[in-house]
């Protein structure tokens, strides 16, 4: 590293390395920008065929990281650099590394990675996979393939690279605040703009006329929709950043509700959109007058094809990638498994065991003892039927002659078959024995083509190959021999890719059965579990060096993802100052395991050391990395002690004043109001579900300060730590530990898996946030959409089932959702339709479904136990009783009897049938149907599943032995119409159980 | 030249440049400028007293300059790179020099000269002086000492470097159109930006919504204006931005009328003007974090001072300046040879002549045969009375010994003195002799001191010296001696500066006597005589070798320009397409010499030739020059024949009618408005002074169409083309020779100095339209105030006068001023107030008045014949008459009586006198008097001063003759009433004549 790397020279280095490289160097664009993606540089450039390459510097505007110049690595305009390339130049990452080196940067010595993370602009309808660069656990740059923009697919997808300035210089320079950078020889970074910062923050977070920029927001709008019809797409994409400036101001000074988040962000996509469609039919207008780069690449040239070996060889097939994203690179070896498996199992070709490792950049799957050749069999194919093969002289008919020679012979040497009985000329081959390397050459476009992910994308001009990231090298080896065939625009060959930053970039695998060994002998650790054994021994390790121990088990997720961040672990301990153990233990491992990936390192009884354990990728510095790591969360933490330090200073009641100034929607008014809503709604439920009066006080004094730590700072920073500050805030703030713990319950569960509520008071106030929520959105006309969510509703609906069915306190068994959704209705602010909750409840009863079967249970028994949806808690406790009764002999007795006589009713009118009259019974089972049938009514058991299956046992026997022998068709039509109505009675019973019609045999 | 210099690499190349000269290089601002100069990086970092160097790009938007990509030099966003230094270095121009030698200009080879261009953003309230800097004839650099920034007062002040990229890619390329420049390798300007020209251009000209602007516009300035009051500087700056910008979209539009701008830049200036006064504050708040550079060099170290001489030597003093404006260098000179005999004309020292001559870059003055020594002499100081010198006792008072004391000597030592016939003490001292050094040592800086010019700069920090430009280096010799002084900060040594680009920079100057002759051998040309010389003789052998001829009578003021623009004048003839020929001579000529100081050259009978001289700086490649001046001239005809062919398309009906989207004011609406206005003034105009049937038909026809070539395309780009394109569109059209003459004559005149309207029609049109203008915007309160007069009434007002003087139609004799503001005043779209016209006439005599001294007339005859400013008509006549008569016999006579008997008259109230009675006369005197006073009333010839004159003669002889016998003041009552009267009678008959009152001795 230069160590006089001035931000001045990293930019004109980055400009003179990117020109050299082919890169037309332009302009920051002339109005603000939050991103150098905006510039139209890039967000129109990237549209169409033309090839385009460019560099430029971006300072960024952010409104809302407005910090007035206090923070750190927070500023409210930072500098990008951002290079386009496309079409991808084949090798984007390689020249991204390459200019890093050219920076100065020691790429051998830093832990250099690249870790999963897609990127989506909202406004502009443009995304992309890839990654965000780390420079020894500091994100430098964000690395993205293009997909879209504007709503538009890419053709040929741009490869977009994007520094963080302030960062890398940071991170080289071991600076902890941005003003200290180095800006130019003997001025710093603070010099120059700390003021700005200052200036800049005051008027985005607390002068900024919103009446004014509410106003402007619209009339951009309306102005950039003029110039699209004015087909002036550029002045109107120009109007577009200034709107989405705008909302950004506005939104930086808490005036953007939700839903005028949603509505605005809608409004610019369209507007986005149809910019950028317009702006490429004009190119397309002008000739694309920069070229076309949307032309599919010549066909790979193929190796030769080998002769067949003398025995069995292993076949050793390696696919070579950018950087999986963990979860990515375990799932392409599950499927990469099986497809080879199915696709040699396809072939009559002998061979031994498949085996397939792999780490993020490569896929490896090793197939033993593979026999030389296919044997040889007889291959018979079909012709026309013989009666139609001939014709009344005997001779061929065309059918027949055609037949044979489409298959190079003539009738005469035709074979005959018979199929269904009817016989078929035909044609007799020799079949397989065909090479193996013949055989896998089909095998692995197969194979390979097999491989599936959640996201995928292009990356190659003129082809819609994708895959989750691009796909750059294939080794194919059988034996010593390279295999014959190509996949991705890519022949196999026999060279693979070693560690990018150090040592020999490239190695040649000499046979098969070595390849695996050579990787190990060049420090690859293609096995994950072998990964996994080095992650962890070497975490613990180090830990233990420390007097501590990292609790693999808690942590276990993390570290699988970490084993497939890396292609040879190589952990290293970091330390921060102790005094940042006194923040929360939640803030403390949020940062390390959730932005760092960091292993916590804990002393014997769980409590965290000032350790964490980093895993590096392959060979580097480690006195390099460990500072790199250290400074970054040693920064992090010391913004969370900023923050957790502001927030101890203001009085909780100020913070739950503060989500006046949070706004939620205009027509729902704020966070604040939201509360209040939720208060009112809360104490309704406590009184519905008769929660005792203790219960209720403590509702009533929680219910106030509801979400109060959604103003606090730290919450803010990170939102995932809502509820769990109210849990330290409170507890500070003197508050009782039942309100407390209402308090932070509120907030949950907050995902999928999470935990509910462990107290009544919680549960209700969980509860009186989500019928809240639901109402409110559904009401202003926001419900769901598609698969848009923006709301999270469907998250709120299975919050409140899962809660009501969490059975914390027996109370919960009193909650309807038809009564919740209804009081919560009843304290909203706008005028509520007559059908709002009729409109509701089938939202909820489907999320409700959705949720029994994430959970496991049988799609039938789900549908059974949802008679109850309205009383989440007797679903459960009704699908608990089936899943234990469902397949019993009692369960089926019951459910089939109650089925049959449902069933024999049919479609008769139950209503207009007559009461049932004993006097015309004619047959002594009748009797005692009629006994049966009035005991378990008597028994009124519908409460319980369990209960109503043992009292119905009786009645279902008598049904079946009435049934045996009786008629319930009698001619007589009163007769019928008596037993009709004694079979309606019978169904009757169990139809406030369970709907027993769902119930699958 | 490196052939391949791209866009790319010029910017990147002049960023590295700057960056390694201590510059901090910086980004282009994020929202849309008119120029680097408003970027926050030059306008508030050049406040205040903090260094400050910086270096950055910037995409200059000029909305007013679209032209759809279509012209060849015309864009809306240009690009342009600007450097601040501050202080300024010592030498930036050298720096600048040296950073064309790094983007590879040969800057020996091309003519590259400073010529003068001050510079001035009404918006900003910023000015500085500098010049444009021309490569071979073409504009590529402004170059700025700025001075003011928002009306602050610059200390210390900045240099403001700002190339025009386009302009020097351009010409380095030998390019001729925009789009042509290679960018980056391989893709070309107009491949980046021409589609970006032509939508920009679209919205700027054609469809950008003024409504919406308009509003912007004036919530922009209330929410700088409020910003400022919360004091953010920074964002208030941004806001201001975009308020210029906005603004500029409005005027590109032509939607901002003559008024608006002005309200608009005052109420911009204001803001400006309080952002830097806020921003200024909180940098001395912040204790100056960069610095502060404001404080004055130490005193320069003066050489030692050298013994005398054994006899006379010659003095040589040359001041080294950067390139002075033409104006300023002739007038320096006449003032330095003045000041320095002026400075040796209050020392004793013996001299011969003294000469000066110059460039841009030097002044010299040369004193022969200066005398070693002054000559010995006897100092007398007078010291108290000896009456007050010695007590009673014959002692010394106090007086007398403090007087003693102050001399060093004692009253015993003291001498007398006898002054105005009183005795006093005295001291005398041997006075004299020093020698010639120590003696120039102090005429150097005062006579350096006394050099003033017109528009004065600072540029040393700490120093409130001003001069024209930057003084850099001062040689003063005394025979082989330097002389040991200082000026300016700079101690006189015997180092001189040549040429900047050729040879070597600096020179050696041996001997006062021998100087002048080394600076001619370095090619020097110091003497403006021998210049003009070689000016005249090349270019007139270069014209003649093409068979055409220079009218240097014609073209006199531009050689003596040219003369001053170079330090060795080398004539380089060039030639552009016959073609051009075909554009009307003015518009070449216009081209040439104003604004390429080109001689045209033209043939035997003054037709132009497709040739032109320019006079290059120095040595330097001829060809070079040749090509590039040429390609200079060559892309201007192109544009004008552009424009011209354009106009001749368009009818001149719709050029008139187009009149109407050019606004004027919002009050009084378009030009077109305007013009109808003109038109019924004319016509008015024409009625009352009686204009023949025959001219009332030609403004009757011509008005309508007057100022329609102020739509055209040729005008709107050389508006001082006005009334003369109008002159060819109107022949084209067949309007009748009449019509367009008077068309053309509506114009005139156009300044000071320039030709009036040669006919009646002409004559009616112009006043019209002046009228209009005057009582317009008085009647809207926007009369000029101080020295601002922004809509140029002033201007205005002369024109009405030097009109109606011009005496090309007796009709206009019968003008009144007074008559014709009425007339327009009556055709006002607005209000007019009573008082209008009272209050415009003593605004347009003090025009007149002003005019006529300009002329030359003298002042007490100016105020006399201005009697009649109501027909200016009539004060010319009066005017020539009393500059004839005066100093005559006759004249004196009767001057001299009339201002005798009216001041005989004095106080007494002449409305009570009687009717004069001839029966109370008692003396033949007074019969005669009024005799002589029947005979002059009778004559009435007020009419002409020379009529009056000769028929007042014997009146005024009779008045002399009576009031040599009889006394006015007689004691009776009756006859001293009637002896007033006839006083009274005689010096009215001159009343009407002149105002002989203010007529001095």
């Amino acid at each position: 590293m230069a160590p006089t790397l001035t931000m001045q020279a990293a930019l004109l280095g980055l400009s003179e390395f990117w020109a050299a490289r082919g890169c037309a160097v332009v302009q920051p664009y002339n109005t603000e920008v939050g991103a150098g993606t905006m510039n139209p540089a890039t967000f129109l450039r990237v549209l169409g065929p033309e090839p385009w390459s460019v560099g430029y510097v971006e300072p960024s505007v952010r409104p809302d990281d407005s910090r007035y110049g206090d923070n750190p690595n927070r500023l409210q305009t930072h500098t990008q650099y951002q290079v386009i390339l496309k079409p991808e130049p084949g090798n984007p990452q390689e020249l991204y590394l390459e200019s890093l080196v050219a920076l100065g940067i020691d790429v051998a010595a830093h832990d250099i990675r690249f870790v999963e993370d897609n990127w989506e602009s909202p406004a502009l309808g443009a995304w992309g996979l890839g990654w965000e660069v780390w420079l020894d656990g500091q994100e430098i740059t964000q690395f993205t393939y293009f997909q879209q923009a504007g709503g538009i697919v890419l053709d040929p997808p741009a490869t977009e690279i994007t520094y963080g300035m302030e960062r890398i210089l940071m991170a080289l320079h071991g600076i902890d605040h941005f003003t200290d950078i180095p800006y130019a020889d003997g001025v710093t970074y603070g010099e120059l703009f700390a003021q700005a910062e200052y200036e800049w923050s005051t008027f985005y977070l607390d002068t900024a006329d919103v009446e004014l920029l509410r106003r402007q927001l619209g009339e951009l709008e309306a102005e950039a929709r003029r110039l699209i019809g004015l087909a002036l797409p550029i002045p109107a994409y120009s109007q577009i950043l200034k709107c989405s400036h705008t909302f950004n101001v506005l939104d930086a000074r808490g005036a953007m509700g939700t839903t005028e988040r949603a509505t605005a962000f809608a409004s610019m996509r369209r507007l986005a959109h149809d910019v950028a469609e317009l702006w490429r039919d004009k190119r397309e207008e002008l000739g694309f007058p920069l070229g076309r780069a949307d032309a599919a690449d010549a066909a790979p040239t193929v190796a030769a094809t080998p002769a067949a070996g003398d025995g069995p060889r292993t076949f050793f097939l390696e696919l070579g990638v950018e950087e999986l994203p963990a979860a990515d690179a375990d799932q392409a070896r599950s499927t990469l498994a099986a497809a080879v498996a199915e696709a040699l199992a396809a072939t009559d070709l002998g061979h031994g065991a498949v085996t397939v490792v792999g780490t993020p950049r490569r896929l490896i799957a090793t197939v033993a003892d593979v026999d030389p050749v296919e044997p040889q069999r007889t291959v018979v194919v079909r012709g026309p039927k013989v009666k139609a093969a001939f014709d009344a002289d005997g001779n061929p008919t065309k059918a027949a002659e055609g037949f044979a020679r489409s298959r190079g012979t003539t009738v005469d040497a035709l074979t005959r078959v018979v199929e269904k009985g009817e016989e078929h000329l035909a044609f007799e081959t020799a079949g397989g024995g065909r090479t193996a390397a013949e055989v896998l050459a089909e095998v692995v476009p197969a194979a390979l083509g097999k491989i599936r992910f959640g996201k995928n994308m292009r990356w190659r001009p003129g082809s819609d190959l994708a895959f989750s990231r691009p796909v750059r090298w294939l080794v194919a080896l059988l034996g010593d021999d390279v295999v014959p065939t190509a996949w991705a625009g890519l022949a196999a060959g026999r060279e693979t890719r070693l560690f990018r930053s150090t040592g020999e970039p490239t190695a040649t695998l000499a046979s098969a059965e070595s390849a695996v060994a050579t990787l190990e002998e060049h420090g690859l650790v293609p096995d994950p579990a072998a990964r996994r054994d080095q992650v962890v021994g070497g975490a613990t390790a180090l830990a233990e060096a420390e007097g501590g121990t990292v609790d693999v088990e808690r942590w276990a997720r993390l570290v699988d993802e970490v084993v497939d961040l890396v292609e040879a672990p190589t952990p290293v301990l970091g330390s921060f100052d102790p005094a940042h153990l006194a923040l929360p233990p939640e803030v403390l491992t949020a940062v390390m395991s959730k932005h760092q990936r960091y292993l916590p390192v804990t002393d014997a009884d769980g409590a965290l050391l000032p350790h964490f354990v980093t895993v590096a990728n392959g060979s580097c510095d480690s006195a390099v990395v460990r500072r790199g790591n250290e400074a970054v969360i040693s920064a992090r933490y010391a913004d969370a002690a900023f923050f957790v330090a502001r927030d101890r200073e203001t009085p909780i009641a100020d913070l739950a004043a503060g989500l006046a100034t949070i706004s939620f929607d205009s027509r729902l008014g704020s966070v604040r109001d939201r509360v209040d809503r939720m208060a009112a709604t809360a104490l309704d439920l406590a009184k519905a579900v008769d929660a005792e009066p203790a219960v209720r006080d403590v509702v009533g004094e929680a219910v106030p300060l509801a979400k109060f730590d959604q103003a606090s700072q730290m919450v803010m920073e990170m939102t995932s730590l809502a509820g769990t500050m109210a849990r330290y805030y409170g507890a500070d703030a003197g508050l009782s530990p039942a309100v407390v713990t209402a308090i932070a319950e509120a907030e949950l569960p907050r995902a999928a898996g999470d935990e509910v509520p462990g107290t009544l008071a919680g549960a209700l106030l969980s509860l009186a946030d989500r019928l809240d929520l639901i109402t409110a959105l559904f009401a202003v006309g926001a419900e769901p959409t598609g698969s848009a969510d923006p709301y999270g509703l469907r998250r709120a609906a299975r919050g409140v089932v899962l809660v009501t069915m969490s059975g914390v306190d027996p109370a919960l068994d009193r909650f309807s959702v038809r009564a919740g959704l209804a009081a919560a209705a009843a304290h909203l602010p706008v005028e509520v339709a007559e059908d709002l909750v009729g409109r509701i409840e089938p939202f909820v009863r489907r999320r409700f479904e959705q949720t029994l079967l994430d959970q496991g249970h049988r799609h039938d028994l789900v549908q059974a136990a949802l008679l109850h949806a309205d009383r989440p808690a007797q679903v459960r406790a009704a699908l608990a009783d089936l899943t234990a009764a469902v397949g019993t002999e009692r369960f089926t007795l019951v459910a089939d009897a109650l089925k049959r006589a449902d069933r024999l009713v049919g479609d008769t009118d139950r209503s207009a049938l007559p009461r049932v009259d004993p006097s015309l019974f004619d047959d002594p089972t009748e009797g005692a149907l009629l006994a049966a049938l009035e005991q378990v009514e008597a028994a009124d058991a519908a409460g319980s599943v369990a209960g109503f299956l043992a009292a119905a046992e009786p009645l279902a026997t008598a049904l079946n032995a009435c049934l045996d022998t009786v008629m319930v068709m009698a001619d007589d039509e009163a007769v019928r119409a008596n037993r009709l109505a004694l079979l309606t009675r019978v169904a009757a019973t169990g139809a406030d159980v369970v709907a027993w019609s769902e119930v699958e045999d």
